[in-house]
This record gives structure tokens, sequence and C-alpha cells, in this order.
């Protein structure tokens, strides 16, 4: 028997997340010296130095395994929001944390509503819990329409996914457009908030999640993969009612961050000195993107994370071939409808925001 | 609407896994200034030296993502085993793997068959999956019976869990046992087959499942957490026919191990002298436990593992915590059955051994 005909049916047509290309890769494939990658919103500036340091004083307890649910750092978290430890959960990675949310109350067949275009993954975890994916367009300028999503809820709606700032466009779900929604939503929906890139938003419109959670059917997830700089070690959160983190708990598995995650985590929260300079290094890099976006007369949208939709009108998938033979790593856009158009870039160093400007206006120019 | 009704059937009556307690807890529980723990069957030598010099080197790429797959790592393995690296996959420790394999091919209602006693995470996971677990006795010497496994078949039955050496039992399946019944086995039954502490074996009548699984619907789980001393990195992996393997891809989280862990498993795999010690002080601390239990009058299970389950006929719970007054971590069974009776002791160094069997003779003569 044929072990394709074993597979479940909603896996069977998934096509696997592609990650952004590793620079090591790319420095293989063309034969370059250097390369510099602004492809998966990582932090340009490096890690933060406090976490580094926590990990190397850990060195000697790798052997033993790691406290389970990580109470060390969800007490200083719990400081740091003014929140219970009981209120929060450590994922491998924030996207762990998304999936043990479907695990644990999702039931097959039942829906998840999920804002087009958004991050790739959310599809794959709820076809994984035999959920049923139900995609409702963003705006055309890529802001959120409450009103679509409020028609899209059926009686089978367990969850709904938004992301703010959302990926790959950048833009947020504003204040009142949320609380609206956590206000009239049915009580059997629990809404799942990536708020993956909150630390850069300088929105005013923005609301926090963690602000709002309180007494909600409302789940919000955060990382340390972007702002501090720890994405290679995949430790993130999730914030809830205690209610709904025990009951995600009952299916964690037992040890699911590692050691020096955790430990370079409670560092890095105390990192303020990291923490600024990265900030400040983004919303300078974004100023002066803009400007040189506008220069060479490119459309972008305007952005509350670390990265830009940057709208290319056509040939995105060639114009990014050209950029990796100048060694500059950008991501194309999974999404079909956008793929031609748009490419989303993180924003780097001075130096890398440059090298890209310069690359660009260079193939642009010559093509 | 109370949250716990919106909480899947299967997973509402789960209990949580229960971790063997950490040094830094009991030292604080009973204001204790020494402990040692042998409870959760980690290397007592500590983590290999290799593997921790490979994390140090590898800090400076902390802020970037993994490579999803590690490839460096799989084609490590491929090179060890003989195999292709397309047969191997990595997991957030070996216990992902497992959670992987169900989540990509059990259908909700199809029924996993698994050994009892046996590691109490498969259930859980099989809950967590909607699948309907399946328990066949193991034999009242805690030896395998293939035939009532065999009996147990259904037209329902996806999966097999096998564990060999079991945890916490210590016991191997035998090679004419396993291969009788892969060639027996349905089609559509997948063997998922635990060997977490395989490298321990010293039975000839132990199979390694890495020399059967190709043409097999057969998945063998290893893990870094024992021998390679890693438990605080979370990293194992499973092997199989590419085809199982490519499957599971599309649905492992991009980036499920972190770079650490990629990192320190690779630089282990090489540290023959690392894994020669520790197999050494494995074999000798066994026969010293045998001997000295003997010598006590004390029952044991014969082992293949790093641990020895002890029989101690009664009160188990009772001395459990008399040990831990004495700094002695030891792990009670979960197993209703056998929780009155049994302890499992992980293998230590040799002063840890010394230190568990006078413990041990105190406070069985003072009870």
């Amino acid at each position: 028997m044929d072990i394709k005909n074993l597979v479940k049916q909603q896996v069977r047509g998934i096509c696997p997340y592609r990650p952004g290309k590793p620079i090591a890769v790319l420095l293989k494939e063309k034969g370059l010296e250097r390369a510099f990658k602004l492809a998966s919103n990582e932090n340009p500036l490096g890690s933060s130095p406090l976490a580094l340091k926590a990990i190397k004083e850990g060195l000697s307890q790798l052997n033993r395994y790691p406290e389970g649910s990580g109470p060390a750092l969800r007490e200083k978290l719990a400081k740091v929001y003014g929140i219970k430890p009981e209120e929060i959960i450590l994922g491998n990675g924030s996207s762990e944390v998304l999936s043990l949310s479907l695990l644990t109350f999702l039931n097959p067949g039942e829906e998840v509503i999920l804002p087009e275009p958004t991050f790739t993954i959310y599809e794959i975890l709820v076809l994984m819990c035999c959920g049923i994916p139900v995609k409702v367009p963003l705006n055309p300028d890529f802001s959120y329409n409450p009103n679509r999503i409020a028609k899209a809820i059926t009686g089978k709606t367990k969850f709904l996914f938004l992301a703010s700032p959302n990926n790959p466009t950048g833009t947020i779900i504003k204040k009142n457009e949320l609380t609206k929604l956590l206000d009239e939503l049915p009580k059997q929906v629990i809404v799942v908030l990536d708020e993956a890139y909150a630390e850069y938003v300088e929105s005013p419109d923005f609301v926090d999640g963690i602000s709002l959670f309180s007494g909600k059917h409302l789940l919000v997830a955060r990382t340390f993969s972007k702002l501090y700089g720890l994405a290679g070690l995949r430790i993130g959160y999730g914030i809830a009612s205690a209610g709904i983190i025990e009951e995600m708990n009952k299916i964690r598995p037992p040890f699911n961050t590692t050691i020096p995650s955790q430990l370079a985590a409670s560092a890095a929260l105390e990192d303020r000195e990291f923490v600024a300079r990265s900030l400040e290094n983004n919303r300078t890099g974004k100023k002066y993107l803009y400007r040189g976006l506008s220069d060479l007369k490119i459309a972008y949208v305007p952005t509350e994370a670390n990265f830009i939709l940057i709208d290319l009108a056509k040939n995105a998938p060639k114009i990014c071939g050209r950029l990796e033979d100048k060694g500059v790593i950008v991501r194309p856009v999974d999404n079909p409808m956008m793929k031609e158009r748009y490419i989303r870039l993180t924003i780097g160093t001075p130096e890398e925001n440059t090298l890209f400007l310069k690359s660009l206006a260079e193939i642009l120019r010559y093509k």
C-alpha cells in the first residue's frame, strides 16, 4: 500500500512552508563572498548580548531536562505585563502556541477564520488539526475589514486568527475594530491574536492584546525571535486567561522549550539597551527606506513592523533572483495573487538598507 | 460560556504529564544543601564537551532562524547509519517526532495500540490527535506479548507504538518478535518504534529498528537527550522511508529545532570518548546496583536501558518521599496498577548509586 494513501485527507494537499534562504546557502549557490539576508524579519543587530551571556553561564546544566513550563521566565514576563504567571504559556516559537490552541480546542470539521493574505503557517496548522480554513480578504489597502469578518462567522466557527501587525502586509487591526469584534463575536469563538511584531508598532490606533485578554476568549501570541534577536532559539509565549492556559497545558509537550532558550529570553527581557537600539534602528531604517523607495518611484505599504511590503508592479520573482545574484536575499510573497507584484523586505542595518536600494536601482535601470 | 466547554472532548480528561522534580526545586522545598536527581534518565556525566564547545562557537548566529530541516545534522546521521538524509526528520525531542507522525497519518477516531505500561506521553499524544488509545498489557514479567498485540488489531488500527527498551520497564521487544510483527501486520498499520534508550542495550536478542525500516511502514524515533547528555536542548530524530518523512515534513513546524541544538547534536555524534565513558558508567553502575539491591533483598526488573524498575513490594510513594528528604530524587511510576510497588531509578554516577543504596537501606531498616 502506498504510504500516500495513509496520509489523512487534510494533510495530503499541504505544500510545506518555504523559509527564507539562509545566507550560507546563497553564498554556496552563487559563489559569492558576501551576502546579506533581509528575508526573514530577523533582528539585523544580532542577539541581545545579555542573552548570549546567560546561555554561556547555563551550559553546565544541559544534560538535565528543562523546567517544563519555564517558571522563571513566566514570572519575569508576568511582572513586565502586570499579569499572573498562570496566564502565560511558553512555546517552541510563538507558532507552537498557535498550534497548541488549535489542538486543545478545535474539533475536526470546525472552522477557523483567517485573514487573507497572512502568515501561511496558519492555514497549515488548521489543516493539520482537521479544521476548515475560511479566508476573509483584507481591504485592497491591506487594512482589516471587520464587517467582512463578522459576516464569515457561522455556527461552526471556533477560531478567528488575527495578526497585528499582519505578515506580510505590516498592517494592524485598529483599537476600535478589535474591541468591537471582541465584544460582538459569539461566545464559542476564540480569538488568536498574533503579535509577533507588536513591539515595533508606532501607530496610535494600535491596541495591545495583553491589555484586553482578561475575561475574554482571547489568546495573544508573542515572540523573542524579532525584537530580542533570538530566532535561532525558538521561543515565544502566549497570554490568555488562566482557564485557557490550563487547558492548553494538558497537551503542551512537557519540555517544549530548551534550557538555553529560557535562559536567553529571561536575560533579553532585561536588556533595555539592546531593545532601545533595535527599535531605533528600525525607526530610522524605515524612514530611510520609505524615502529611497519614493525616490525610485516604487510603491510600498506603510508598515508597523520590521519589514516593508514593496509593490514592484510586476516581475517580482525575477527581481528577487537578480537581487540574489548581488547577494541580497529578500522574500517573494507566497500568495499566488501577490507574487508577481510584491516582495517583503526586512528593515536591515543602515549599510544593508543602502546596499538594498542601490542593488534595486541597478536592477530596475538595467532590466 | 465556560472555556472548559470549548475544549475538545478527547482533551478534557487528560491529566498533564508530571515530570521528575528538578534538583533546584527539591533543595528549596526541603532546605537541603545538596541533592541529586535519579528521576529523569538523564546522563549523570553531564553533556558531551564537544557539544558544549559547538554551542559557544555558534552564539553569533542566534538572531537568524535555524535551517529548518537541519541539513548538516541529517547528513551526519545519514553517514553514521548508512542511510539517506531524506530518511531522517529532526524533532524538538523525539516526542515531537511521534506527534508529527500521528498528526500526519491518524484520522480522528482511528486506533493506536499502546503497550501497557509504557511512557505516558503516548496516550496524551493520541488523545490530542483525536485518536483512540488501545492498551495491550505486557506480560507479567514486562516482556512484550506479540500475540496479544496481533489480536488487538482491528480495521480501525492505524498505529502500533512500541518502545524498545520500554519505559518504565527497561525491557525490549525481541528481534524475532519484532520482525514477525512487521511481516504480519496489515498494511494500513504504521509501527512507531521508540528507541530513546537503544544505545544502552546489551542483550543479543535486540534488533535495531534502523536496520529494518527500509520498505516498511516503520518509523524509528531516537534522541540526543540520554546517551549524549543533551536533554536540555530538546533534540531527537525519526528514521523512516523517504515517503513517510516527506509526508511528515508537510506539517513539521518549519523551525522546530534550535540552532544550539543542531550544532550540539552534530558535535556530540562525533564525541566517541564521551559516548564510551557514558556507556561504561551505565554498565558498571547497573551491575553495582543489581548487586546492592540483591543484598537488600529487593527485586528489580533486569534492564536494557539507563534506568532500573525497582519492586519495593509496597509503600513506594512513601519511600520516594523519604528518599527526597535525604536529597535523592527518584521517579514514582505513574501507572495506578504499579505505583504502590515500583519506583524507577536512573543509573547515576558511582557516588550517586552508592548514596542511593545507602539511603534506601536506612529507610527500609527504620521505616
